[in-house]
């Protein structure tokens, strides 16, 4: 088995590298900043797509699947979204490769296999779909478009980090046309709704509504909503974004359509998604320093059956009695694994499900036999207890609902525990250098005062909360008036 | 709604292209041979996919993902593959555009920008995939690797043509290591196995399961095990593949393991894969010229009810009749979709959804308020009758499974019935020329006379049936000893 993880006050950095890998989630690959998602990760994260992918078709949304290469002529299309994403495009010139006469055995790219066209491989597919969705908006009898795309994205990232930052990685991009402003901006703060539903729900992790600064919205956007989560470290983490477009797109890629009134207008839009980033996020707000700490819902097994035994008898009776209980379980709707290796000890088998964060781990050893009995040992708390066989399926199945909601409520202790009200720009440089977490401060709603406040202490306003009071304050920074305050911090 | 489609006897080319945009499947994008699957087509693929996935789960496989872009030197490392490959490949050079100072609000390729290194988009995975095994794999404990990975691949065809060929499609790709050649040969004919049992009782496929030909193996493999089907047009397509690749990879990638008598041995290895092209193949077995015809698995939604009113009283009245029997289908398994729009005329719902497939349409007219009764068509055999409400859900439930078995004969007596033996080459020439269809044929098993027999009549072999009989005779077009028949096809 591994070794044990560097611990998170030592260097939290280290921890979340060591665990990704030592958990068996991801590992770096081949390809400069793209990652493996190994088997144990990619399960969580389908549970994650179900979910999502549930939730977005009971709020009327179908799934459809564009092309992975953006022309170059379509992609430069919106200026502020070209702008934003072509410093880190993936661009395709060839299709050939050829054998390399200077170089025996060796491939080449065919100089006479030129694109007359560049293609960008999609950062984002806003370009692409638009240009599609021309074809598809001639009355308003052909709108609403709600279409959600699961698929991989590419954006040259100089520094990468598993989940957090990849050069490629997976996600879903719905994009959504209009034939009203209002209705636009109701599907964007809808999607909003549901990613936080599913972030507090679904993974446990608390998140603040809100909207993003001028400075900090997606290119092409006019209105982003996020929702941003905190970690363990302090440090936010933006765990999905939903944006309003406006009429961007559809005067970029001339999609006009008939109103009820007869009238030619532009389509109105949104675009909003998550990505495998939410690995990271799940990790950082859960996990300590032993390994994974998974909620209920996303463990790819949420009960792990250890056997202890010194013969083959002994093997017998306790398989007996695990494959009972992991047949009860799955009748309850709990997923549950006998891990019968012959290969590896109960220890070794305790210390990997405890790195890959099995909510509940039973042993039964000759002693369990004796008295009806099992021991049963919960992740999260790290505590165990002896239980009567009799009313083990239903405690089982109840414990984790309790798990569920404990880790969430754990969270948002924590959390709330990390927001500051700061009216000084001397105790909020220290705030950030100290205590970390989020700062809520007065700010005179300028990208100067943004820009200065983030060279000066490398925070950067999180969101400007949803259901935020107005407030009569003076900007921390700038001394000028203020009607609200905003939510800083520092971020992945 | 869109006017008639070309009929199947008229032009069997023309009438799939047109079938395939008019039933709102798939419709070809502004990127040279990349298709954009549509929402209906998508929820067919999807159920595709989750029984696929079923399947591969069932048989102890598990998912992951590995990255897009596979770096020159990888691809190029097993020669056989990378030689059948090369061609048609969309290579990455550079990661970054710029503002074009010839060409203002224009951008370009930023040649400051170059890769090191080029990358290929993946046409197929082996290379990335076994140089990532071979960090995975040391000893036999570490064997069988059993995974499959869900994902988009870019074959750069020059003539294409949607999901039968295009530049960029979806597939999955199973990719499974072994200790020891049996077990690596029976997992790929087990794939092979799934794959038939998948179109067969899934998609109401028949299909022949054989082995290709050297000449029409997989790049790299040792063995290609395949399924074939027919078209109505009596071409044949290839449905699925599973290759035995033997140690070809993990010679070229360096992937021992300490088998369990402690000697080193390179890792065997299969890969499996079936794609979007079996929407076409399910397109060209059921369908016909009034559109698309589903079998009820693989159906968005299994049944349609279209109201029939002349005022909102009838229409209540209707909605209300239509909601029941929704709402009993539901709990019977059976999905069903009240098609209220108020936007479009009952002709013209009827024309839709007989044009997408929808296998049974219930119609509910003020009549059938009066008697209590609704009008039940079915799409496969353009058949309809009045039906008493009473039992109406059952004998839908019941009649969806009868309609997807006689799909499945139908598609199996016409396969059966375009099976042709023929002994001499003028009358090979001449059935392939007329009837179509699979030509049964005995062969000298070189690859010479394969060849000679593609050029003059187009044909190719398509597979030696796996259950063959061994049958002395000889070869068709050289005279030699054969002690088999293969099956030789025109294929897609």
């Amino acid at each position: 088995m591994s070794k044990n993880l560097t611990s998170r006050a030592e260097d939290y950095s280290k921890w979340y590298n060591e665990l990704v890998v030592k958990a068996d989630l991801a590992e770096n690959s081949a390809v400069r900043g793209c990652m493996v998602i190994k088997p144990y990760g990619y399960a969580i994260w389908e549970k994650m797509q179900a979910e999502l992918d549930r939730m977005f078709k009971e709020t009327g949304h179908v799934n459809a699947y564009f092309p992975l290469f953006v022309p170059k002529s379509l992609f430069e299309a919106e200026e502020k979204n070209a702008e934003g994403f072509a410093k880190e495009c993936a661009v395709v010139t060839h299709y050939r490769l050829e054998n390399d006469p200077d170089n025996e055995g060796k491939l080449r790219v065919d100089p006479n296999a030129k694109l007359e066209e560049e293609l960008v491989v999609r950062p984002t597919s806003e370009a692409i779909i638009w240009n599609t969705y021309k074809g598809w908006i001639q009355s308003y009898r052909d709108l609403p478009i709600l279409i959600n795309q699961w698929a991989n994205v590419v954006r040259w990232e100089m520094r990468t980090r598993l989940f957090l930052r990849t050069a490629e990685f997976l996600w879903q991009e719905g994009h959504t046309a209009h034939a009203t402003k209002s209705e636009a901006l109701i599907e964007a703060e809808q999607m909003n709704n549901v990613y936080a539903e599913f972030a507090e729900n679904f993974m446990a992790i608390p998140v603040i509504k809100g909207v993003k600064t001028e400075s900090e919205r997606f290119a092409g956007a006019e209105e982003t909503y996020c929702i941003e989560a905190l970690m363990q470290d302090g440090k936010a983490l933006q765990a999905g974004t939903s944006h309003f477009l406006g009429q961007n797109f559809a005067k970029a890629f001339d999609v006009k359509f008939t109103n009820n009134e007869g009238k030619l207008d532009h389509v109105w839009a949104t675009s909003w998604g998550v990505s495998t980033r939410l690995m990271g996020a799940l990790i950082m707000t859960h996990s300590d320093d032993k390994g994974l700490v998974l909620p209920p819902n996303l463990a790819p097994f949420q009960v792990v059956i250890v056997p202890i035994y010194k013969n083959d008898e002994q093997f017998e009776l306790i398989s007996k009695k695990a494959n009972a209980i992991s047949n009860e379980l799955k009748a309850l709707g709990v997923s549950c694994k006998f891990d019968k290796r012959t290969t590896h000890r109960p220890g070794a088998k305790f210390a990997q499900h405890e790195l890959q964060g099995v909510p509940l781990r039973i042993a039964i050893g000759p002693k369990d036999l004796e008295n009806n009995t099992v021991e049963l040992a919960r992740r999260d708390t790290l505590t165990k207890e002896i239980v009567e066989m009799e009313d083990l399926t239903q405690t089982i199945k109840d414990l984790l609902v309790k798990i569920q909601s404990e880790l969430f409520s754990k969270a948002l202790n924590f959390r709330d525990s990390h927001i500051t009200e700061v009216d000084d720009f001397e105790t909020f440089k220290k705030v950030l250098e100290t205590k970390t977490g989020f700062v809520s401060a007065h700010w005179d709603g300028t990208a100067e005062t943004e820009q200065k406040i983030k060279e000066l202490t490398k925070a950067t306003i999180r969101c400007i909360p949803m259901d935020n009071k107005k407030e009569e304050g003076t900007c921390v920074y700038s001394g000028q008036l203020s009607t609200q305050r905003v939510l800083f911090a520092k971020a992945y």
